[in-house]
């Protein structure tokens, strides 16, 4: 059975959740993370913590506040999520290797950390589009997206409504939101870009602060220089910010307005403790477009502007492909990670093919691990629907899944400490043939339940020792199981008594 | 469209078969490896060319052929169907590092190869067991996995009509088919292991022979003394053979007599052509027992057997696993290469977790296109229904699209010359918004299309210049492509009229 537990931190108000799964052999339950969120939103402990801080004169930020040695209540209770020390969580944020994303504005949000030492994480994007637009649906997909474990979602909405679908996702969501500012202000110029301007845009980015935006996607490295480098490729530009700021550089031949006022920008980012998402509006499109010169020239932008938030004591992460071939990965994290003094790498898979359109999530499950296993901090999902159409509820899903195994696969390759430990008790209780524990364990129960009852359906099935796939007789961890009971009694002077006893390891069994 | 076209060889009766997709915008057609069949299986002229060496006293096996300078039909429809020199299709043959499984008695295949010198291949298993089982059922879901694109299948039938089972998949099957012979044997003594001897193996391996099975998964390398080192292992021994191999050597206290017999299996195997794929018995079957010495300790003697089939003039490749996690990947093939003398690797995956039972055809194609990538040549697919039961019809087709995809990623990360053409094909259509171009080029072109269709069913929509994901207004490639052509008209002096078109560009499309 899996349930909801709280871990209390250093005061009362601390309480970090996670789902326990109780293991029917008796042994220690175990603790896996848990980003559900607490259903209904009604203490909201974050309030107290930011108050705290103005009253106390600390600084807004928990760049800034880390830079100053202090443990808030946001970094104890990511601690005690991780399973590690506060002072490291302070000093991976204090280095600006980790970021906390957390908007004073957003009291609901249960904290968490994005950075390499940490375990790494998922985003789930959803939003409405001018195609298809219901708010209520997608507050339905944040949660759906949560309870299967996304750890941040971005609110992409376009269209009508967008203030009042943002404001439904702020008010319910247990994790970081994310944003693309520029949707919105271009919505505000009635979808022209070349009435955009500074101006609206910073209006825009306020109104977001205001209602608790954790991240914000910026394109401020789209420069007018890289341009044209995209003009070659076999998909030119396909970030939808990178695009929209690409026109209007050309446009008005004047340096993109994100750049020029980024300065101010993190003033603002700052009074917030908003987090930048230092947008790659020139990320490759497809597998041929890979690791050229306007993705990486806007990458080493991407550095610069890296440098002049941190002098802000704003937090940053540095976003990255796309579409990238399997033996081209390393080289984005190894140059990111160089360029942008190890800020955090957040990464849209990438893609490792461009031909499995409606498999994307697959394509780019892979080369989200790998890039993962190389450093990468968080992952942004791909759902089948990927280049087709607006994700509904079951690619949600299929989404958030994909890229928790991705995740999880890396946690494993970097030996994260205590990641290896569900795999062992997953793997234990297959082998004990423990079913309902390893349904429990699994990263999808019901679906994994589902499975083996198709045709299995029986109660008696639970407590078998086989399955349907290979039959009583075949089944290799009943006979190895009963092999290893067979060796630890001792091997050579037994195999007279495993003579005798090989009717009960090869009984067919009729029952059950 | 995709049509079936047929290139012919130096012979009028090679004829290698592609599906070919015409494309809307009058580009030259592209061609893709086809391995569903030709439907009707009229015509063997694998018959002739069998008979033909026969007359001329030529060697039985493909590697025989290639040692003695020898380019058979075979060799030459492979190299066709690659995309390569007839020349290099024997020298990776007879050097050892390729294999052409196709026993003489299979005239219905049609020739294919696996080596780390050619595309990927996948292997899709099917096959009934004690529980289910259906002979329709099973030659449906062979037809079923070779349309979607496995390269070979095996037949892994258990209970009644294993027999009857296989010769329905021998007779209409275009794929080489591979089994695991002591499955069969198995049953010829009721399920005993103890009753198993030499004897009774040998006849099931030669009836096999006779109905042309083509590789044959051979546990000779599950030795006695490696048997107590899967002792303490989380999950013991997985695999099914080698469980019973296991079984076997440890009550009777003896070699295992596939090991002890293994110089007369291979004459046998000399006299159909039928290839080895030396199983591994002792791969680990959860990331606690990856790359441990019970399943190195094998892979050794696996490589000690490779050298004996070879003096046999006998085909051989060599099974991998399993669940590894993604950092102790390259050390599988680095070691197999080694000690098997470069023969072919064919691998399970590998799972890079174990936590995500129904999802197993995504943990293991992360392993799969990364372990392709070092240097496999073959894997083998997994399903969701991994652990959990026998596959389906949807998922037979679920792990071969998880796994065309590891394989396509792992050409692309080696270079395989044409791999990027299939990807650059589908990104052109997809920048271009030819939508059906798009669809026709897809791995499968029926849910690509019916998840656009999803949201915008209209046939206009198959011209539109968006999808239902972004919209019209926010479409990057939309907006990227209309940048393209500014630039190919000149960037500086075109800016003022850029903004005189900046309302097509941005027009908000009302219909289609």
């Amino acid at each position: 059975m899996r349930r909801k537990v709280y871990v209390q931190g250093s005061r009362p108000d601390i309480q970090v959740p996670f789902a326990e799964v109780d293991l029917t052999d008796g042994s220690t339950p175990v603790r896996l993370y848990d980003t559900s969120g607490p259903g209904v939103f009604a203490d909201l402990p974050r309030r107290r913590w930011v108050e705290d801080r103005q009253v106390h004169g600390a600084p807004v930020t928990q760049l800034g506040c880390a830079r100053a040695g202090i443990i808030t209540p946001e970094m104890e209770y990511v601690a005690l999520r991780e399973g590690v020390t506060a002072e490291l969580v302070r000093d991976e944020i204090a280095a600006g290797r980790a970021v906390l994303p957390a908007n004073v504005n957003h009291p609901e949000v249960e904290p968490m950390i994005i950075g390499k030492a940490f375990l790494v994480k998922v985003n789930a994007n959803i939003g409405t589009s001018a195609v298809t637009s219901d708010v209520a649906e997608e507050v339905e997909k944040l949660t759906w997206a949560t309870r299967w474990g996304a750890d941040t979602v971005m609110d992409l909405s376009t269209g009508p409504r967008i203030h009042e679908t943002r404001e439904s996702i702020m008010r319910n969501s247990p994790v970081p939101i994310g944003t693309v500012p520029i949707y919105q202000a271009l919505e505000k110029v009635k979808g022209d870009p070349l009435k955009l301007t500074w101006e609206i845009y910073r209006e825009t980015i306020i109104e977001q602060a205001e209602q608790g935006v954790d991240y914000m996607t910026v394109h401020a490295g789209v420069l007018l220089r890289y341009v044209p480098l995209a003009a070659d490729r076999v998909t030119g530009i396909v970030s939808r910010g990178g695009s929209i700021m690409a026109a209007w550089c050309l446009a008005k031949h004047r340096e993109n307005f994100l750049y020029t006022n980024f300065e101010e920008l993190c003033e603002i980012f700052a009074r917030y403790d908003i987090t930048f998402s230092l947008g790659d509006g020139l990320r490759p499109g497809s597998i041929a477009d890979a690791n050229d010169e306007a993705q990486f020239g806007e990458l080493r932008t991407l550095g610069e502007l890296t440098g002049i938030a941190w002098r802000n004591d704003v937090q940053v992460m540095i976003e990255g492909p796309g579409h990238v071939p399997m033996h081209k990965i390393k080289e984005n994290v190894d140059l990111q990670q160089e360029v942008c003094h190890e800020a955090p790498f957040y990464t849209l898979g990438p893609l490792t093919t461009d031909i499995a359109p409606a498999y994307d999530h697959i394509t780019s499950a892979i080369g989200a691990a790998m890039i993962a296993m190389y450093g990468t901090a968080m992952l942004c999902y791909v759902t089948p629907k990927e280049h087709l159409g607006l994700p509904d509820r079951d690619d949600v899903k299929a989404g958030v899944i994909a890229y928790k195994i991705a995740a999880h696969a890396a946690d494993l390759a970097k030996g994260h400490p205590g990641a290896q430990a569900w795999d062992d008790a997953l793997s234990k209780a297959r082998f004990e043939f423990r079913w309902e524990d390893q349904f429990n364990l699994s990263l999808d129960p019901e679906t994994a339940r589902s499975y083996h009852d198709a045709t299995l359906p029986a109660p008696a099935a639970k407590t078998a020792h086989f399955c349907s796939m290979c039959g009583p007789k075949f089944c290799s961890m009943r006979i190895s199981q009963e092999l290893k009971e067979y060796a630890a009694q001792g091997m050579a002077d037994k195999s007279a008594e495993f003579v005798a006893s090989g009717g009960k390891v090869y009984l067919p069994v009729t029952s059950a």
